[in-house]
């Protein structure tokens, strides 16, 4: 199976770079701040988790080059402004910063390597966690809607959303997954179809205007979507366009599920009022991807990159310590 | 200003081709029964009064070359097929056939031209009316939102949703109108933004997944949404994403209002479970548009051209005959 970020035997940093899928497979080497800040920004590699598992080996590739603790801060710092939204983004980067702050020049380098490889596993290890929490919620013949990619792209290994899929495929369990394409970047289209296909599920694509028809046509039993960051009282940070299947979800009676590692969550931001919404650039929605612009010229456009869901319409939040229900309250975990 | 459809002073029928809009504007000629099937199934000439109107010339058109009533009845019957959800197609095409039915051979020609002009005017006068109705129930600064195209693109003049703004610009009141671009097609982004910015209206695009989180924040008073059909009860086929917007609607309590011209409605047909939804080609969600293709290959799609609003998401119907509140029970009205 492929993998989204992953430090190769002769110690190079690749990622699976995300805006040529799903017509070309291909990794792309990070060797310096700026490439990981561009691949960062430009979405190559995009999902909390693999952006944070991305920054921490990026860490430590820099290092290589240059150990001096002054420089390599100030790059942290750096590359921690490339998506504000993503919590996870400063998670690692802090843990990297802790290890350039407590260790001995000498003994810099490896412990910067043990610290991202332990990033890289734990999450391996959290999105198993959620899988097997997920997997409980499921049943055999099952129309699941997802938005977005939280999947292996997403992460280390399994994903977060697709985890409790891919699991139930290795189970034997019966069910079609529904993929928003997710306008304007087709992360759902691009990305989860992709990955879902390959995996061998039953996979069917959607525009995201058309999940209310397939709700209303009986066909969603459940829904799962990641997160990109979680305040104290459970109101959730996630793409564009999730909050408008959650309230969907409490109108058709489905259930709601947000998947996320633990280190999604901001207790430190008291609900979703505090959460910055990253805004996009708008010729993502004229452009980007068409064969000539498909809006008049000079239009304004509203493109922001998340919407809160307010923890009201989420049923449960499913992290590696199992399945939460509401009322949410998050204290500091780590 | 542009029209839709026209049949020019030396009695040939023009359609704007909406298929290359915004980037070209240019007329295009139906001459047979053929050109006239193709411009209505591929959408180059679309919205349910719009399509009425082009089928009712289109008749008018195809009696110049070949007069025999019978041929002329078959033709009607195959151009009734081409989409079978809008009702306004049947409806015009309903009023030609009686015309061939009850005038003798000499009087034909000039029958036939008269009742379609007559119904491109009754079309326009139809706008004016729900014009005045719509603009009643708007307020100085308000936020419109909107789905699909049901402007002046779709209709004889002046639209049926759009039809309150253009009275609004006329008479000095000021609104931000946001439209929806409406996946797979993209009629928010192509023409709806194109003929607002056009008109002067200040004007914001948005995906069809970003409405949720403009209700949330406070940006949106009210919605106005046009139909292809209004089952006997209310029940409102539209463009796909029409339901998402009405559910999300009620959550947020914003008002959620229909307009269409009377023929739109279906007393036959008792509600919404009774009305036939168009499935399109998976190629519009996976490759329409772009550089190349932007899903995996094989891969299942769901594309209904619909959805089915229930009647008790929607705070009024406006027809020509005023502002209708629920609940709503329509019998027939010609």
């Amino acid at each position: 199976m492929f993998k989204a970020v992953r430090l190769t035997d002769d110690d190079r940093l690749l990622i699976l770079d995300q805006t040529l899928l799903p017509q070309t497979v291909a990794e792309r080497e990070l060797t310096d701040c700026q490439s990981l800040i561009e691949a960062i920004r430009s979405l190559r590699v995009r999902g909390a988790p693999a952006i944070g598992i991305a920054a921490a080996y990026g860490t430590y590739i820099l290092a290589k080059t240059d150990a001096d603790p002054a420089r390599l801060l100030a790059q942290i710092e750096q590359i921690e402004q490339a998506r504000p939204t993503a919590v996870n983004l400063s998670w690692a980067l802090r843990r990297m910063r802790q290890v350039i702050e407590s260790t001995d020049a000498t003994a810099l380098l490896p412990a910067l390597r043990a610290e991202a490889v332990a990033i890289d596993r734990e999450d391996a290890a959290i999105s198993q966690a959620i899988a097997e929490s997920g997997f409980s919620l499921l049943r055999d013949g099952m129309g699941v809607l997802t938005h977005c990619n939280a999947g292996a792209l997403a992460t280390s290994e399994l994903g977060t959303a697709l985890a409790p899929l891919y699991l139930a495929l290795q189970r034997g369990l019966r069910f079609t997954v529904y993929c928003d394409e997710t306008r304007p970047l087709l992360q759902g289209a691009r990305l989860t179809a992709w990955e879902m296909q390959q995996a061998g599920a039953d996979t069917v694509l959607l525009c995201d205007n058309m999940a209310a028809s397939l709700m209303a046509a009986g066909r969603i039993d459940c829904i799962f979507v990641g997160a990109d960051r979680i305040a104290a009282n459970g109101d959730t940070a996630n793409k564009i366009g999730t909050l408008g299947l959650a309230v969907l979800a409490q109108h058709f009676r489905i259930p709601f599920y947000v998947c996320a590692p633990s280190s999604t969550l901001d207790p430190q931001t008291a609900d979703g009022s505090g959460i910055v919404i990253e805004q996009r650039a708008p010729e993502e929605v004229c452009e980007l991807w068409y064969r000539q612009r498909m809006a008049p010229q000079q239009i304004a456009v509203y493109n922001p990159a998340f919407d809160v869901t307010p923890a009201d319409l989420i049923s449960a939040i499913i992290t590696e310590q199992g399945i939460l229900r509401p009322p949410f309250r998050f204290a500091a975990v780590r």
